[in-house]
């Protein structure tokens, strides 16, 4: 046994353990969406997930991972890499490219998962299945180019974005928000006069436990994404990760508590979510108190856009945008001020924030990236839903719609009681 | 440190995590089988689970173990190792024998939780108990120790299967259809002319939470059969797990829409899973494509194999011949056609499919070895089952079965309403 | 590449990865006590899981793991490391300070999230807000100091506790029974002439997983204990809390057909759980048999602690006494009869069990230790109720209970129905 083979072997295991971590987030993302919509649409719902783990994986395979990190042409897009052929010399990694490949995969079908639940209860599942193929093939590999992959755009301008606030959280919300508003508000979100109605969420304990099951995988994200068992900010990372998470919690306890004068349950929830998403630009990169501070500025921005919204009558039911959109760009911002130099001194010079005497110039290409990352999503989005519905409608019909897309587009009710036998013939022939 | 104690502990910690995840999965059939069983057998499922994992590790610690890694006897069993004593020198691991045991219990619960689901709502618990006993310490040890100890005659005659496609799926799948047909199907599944019945799932989110957690669970299995972190396949096992996954789940996504006009959640659920049954034999040893391929047929085949169990009027609630029996069948198959010589040159000469120029052999012996299970495991089951009918009766009586064998057979219904308070002694003395 | 770094990285991702399956317990825990509640309190005991896992990691950062891990004051307390700084050149550990707080903080969480199962269904949040910070931040980190820490004063006299069946379980467990003895039974639990009704939990399937994840945490829990991956008792540790929990289920599978005719859910459920609180302090110590035995003997010392609790009317609704406190207790003392020379070598002479030829002094230790550590968290946790009882009322109101805190504290019931909609402002000024 020599010491490298050691080496590689370390770093592959942790990649694939974080990797399959990531990966169980999708259940983590199918609890929480089940339990925040109603039960006529719980299995609708998952079954979007499916589509992102299946289809998204499988298109991400095929071209998605060549446009992303495939040789760079003109700082734009990847040209090489279709399933995993051509030259990737490029990639310069201890771990074999097979292996890089699950980790991004992971990080694809993350991406269009935040999508998934600002459209549940009310979007056509041909028209997601289309979606699907564009955002895992097409939006995010380009965009992730941008700013991760060699001699991508962004990247060679100094955005710096450790496991993808921005890249994948601003964008996904983004994206999420303009498909949400796409397809337009579920019927009875909104009274006539424009009052939002409260949709009960049909299962709360199973939305809690996505949660628990996010933030686990959230460990798996992050740390991670050093991509390497050696690199010596693991630990820091994950504590940062752990408190942004925690501070984005409790801050929402907190909060709601004055503001509702109820702990608000999703929004406890949703403020786990926001520390987590905040944090991921900078998890390596700021200190554990500025983690704390991010959670906690999340967790309050979260809550507001929210509310935000829905006076917009924009209707989100995950509240997809509040929490990756907002605090994606939230995390991506506070690198540019509060980017620490003995933490971003293995990426090179120049990576200081405004307090941290690094002068604006980082903060000006983070908030230049997140706009151009902003713009893109939701305007890819926008584009291709508008090609998508040439050919299918991106929403269900009114009457799909009231009964509900587990029964409508599934043909089976995601609970059933006892004693509700059909026969076979029936549903099949219906 | 020097380098041999870092490369042990590199592997047992690879191996001790892997287990672990491996175990995690029964939290998966746990949710997989309580969602796809009616609520008044939500428990009783549950609690067959745990029968698995606590009588099915104790069993295997004190015999199992022996029968199937033990000093091999002409191939055909194992005779040290029990209570993981007497010479065990021929298991040359880097890893202690208490961690191989560690592992290769989490692969002994999983072959008997392959089996619960088939008997769901109608077997006797104490039949169940028994059986499984037999499972654990008898049937799966002996048809292991065959192919996977050293010795075996069936290894020996070159057959492969390197995670269990055969050996785990296809021998629990077939014990799985001995035990439905043995015990028959639940009232109502049919009727009196023969047509089958819908018994609709009771709770299909927690059926997909189940199948994401068992996906977690099988980069464990699969990857983790390295039983070394330092083995160059990690990577490429974890991709071909990920991609055959994805196609049987993308597949069913696909065939169901067109042969049933709906995107079916229960077929797209057990495609996905039929997909990773598929690969266990292979993950180390074919192409990404072919293992898209592989999960592509293997879902296809799900949905054939449960439509066939249907109208032959053998009643399997939650499919487990169709996802492990036949995709772990197609599994081992599929590696005398495609096993590529560069991905088997580890093990050995001669490991290479008919495709890649290895001529008939390998699938020959393929064959040969996959029918001996398969036989194996139906075989004995059956006889098991003719045996433990003699003391107690395989199946509840009518009157539990329509009670619902929560009430009927734990006393307790699986979910309550509140304000069903009901004294403790009168339960107690029911 | 040179070595150390090599076994350091190694070290690093073995401490977070199983930091992080110990923290995904927290989801094992909402599951279990949301499971085993009354459906109007089921999100409610999950707010309280979100409570220990946000405000409790937070203040153990700022003090808790100081008082606990910091500079040793008199064999008392710890006197550095709020928010990590100050001397901690006391910590000899091949991982970073951060990575062992991260691990640590897992600790803490689970320690209150055995409380929050006790006061379920009746205590009031803002006291519980309250507790969670008396515990996490003082009365944990002080007890754990004597016991764990450079120079405490309990570690000093040779107790040994490897992964805290002590100081974890019976201290949570202690605790758990001082609050729910201080707030009471909950309305209708027992009738007016003292017989105990059963309030039956409202999803056993839930509760079920949750045993499941907690099941997977814990090789976390233990193996991680070691805190390197090199140490050589990994694979064995692993071992032990298998066969423990499988014995405490199949030993309550069988104890509770006998004793109560059906072999009872909740009762093998908890027994699988006082399984593995039993050999938490034994791990590393003691044999495979031993563990089987610890085991069975936790199991059946829960059903009768369960038994005993009820007969005395203090209600527990998930046994969180019975479980941790119970065989939390059992472990600790177990370690004094079978700790193993060979097994326990590495952490110095004299740490021979009785029944291993080490005499009396072992068990004294350990009683001694045990008895300390059960008064100082019923004690404390007593005083700290009282305390906070002259500032917010321990228990929520009698129509809070009845109603149910889901909607009487947090404003919205865990599980809604469709066509539930109610305007947004009404709920918010209510």
């Amino acid at each position: 046994m020599d010491i490298s083979t050691l080496a590689s072997g370390l770093d592959t295991i942790w990649v694939v353990l974080t990797a399959a971590m990531i990966l169980l987030m999708e259940g983590g993302f199918a609890l929480l969406e089940a339990g925040f919509v109603r039960q006529k649409n719980a299995v609708s719902i998952i079954m979007k997930v499916f589509v992102d783990i299946t289809f998204g994986a499988l298109v991400f395979y095929f071209i998605g991972f060549a446009f992303m990190y495939g040789k760079d042409f003109n700082g734009l897009i990847g040209t090489s890499g279709f399933m995993m052929g051509g030259d990737l010399t490029h990639i310069k990694l201890t771990i074999t490219n097979d292996t890089y490949w699950l980790f991004q995969c992971a990080f694809v079908i993350a991406v269009i998962s935040i999508v998934s639940g600002a459209v549940a209860e009310r979007i056509n599942f041909h028209a997601y299945i289309l979606y699907t193929i564009a955002m895992t093939g097409l939006i995010y590999p380009i965009a992730g180019h941008w700013v991760w992959s060699v001699g991508g755009w962004l990247g060679s301008l100094g955005m710096i974005d450790f496991a993808g606030s921005a890249v994948i959280h601003a964008l996904g919300g983004a994206s999420a928000l303009a498909a949400a508003m796409f397809i337009g508000p579920r019927i009875g979100k909104f009274s006539e006069n424009g009052t939002p109605n409260i949709v009960p969420p049909s299962n709360l304990p199973l939305a809690s436990v996505g949660a628990f099951i996010l933030w686990f995988g959230w460990f798996g994200f992050n740390s991670g994404s050093t991509l390497s068992a050696t690199n010596g900010s693991i630990g820091h990372i994950a504590v940062t990760t752990m408190l942004a998470a925690a501070s984005g919690g409790a801050t929402c306890i907190l909060f709601t508590m004055f503001r509702y004068r109820k702990a608000d349950p999703p929004m406890v929830i949703n403020g786990s979510l926001a520390g987590l998403v905040g944090i991921t630009a900078g998890c390596a990169f700021v200190s554990d108190v500025v983690a704390i501070v991010i959670g906690a500025v999340c967790g309050i921005a979260m809550v507001f856009a929210t509310e935000f919204l829905e006076s917009k009558r924009i209707d989100d039911p995950v509240g997809a945008f509040a929490v990756h959109g907002v605090s994606g760009s939230i995390g991506a911002l506070a690198l540019g001020l509060f980017a620490k130099p003995e933490l971003t001194e293995g990426i090179g010079q120049g990576y200081s924030g405004l307090f941290y005497g690094g002068g604006w110039s980082l903060l000006g290409v983070q908030a230049l990236g997140l706009i151009i990352v902003l713009v893109w999503g939701f305007g890819m989005t926008w584009i291709a839903f508008k090609l998508i519905n040439l050919f299918v409608p991106a929403r269900v019909s009114r009457d799909e719609e009231l009964v509900g897309l587990d029964v409508g587009t599934h043909g089976v009710p995601a609970y059933s009681q006892d004693n509700d036998f059909i026969e076979l013939t029936k549903l099949k022939n219906s």
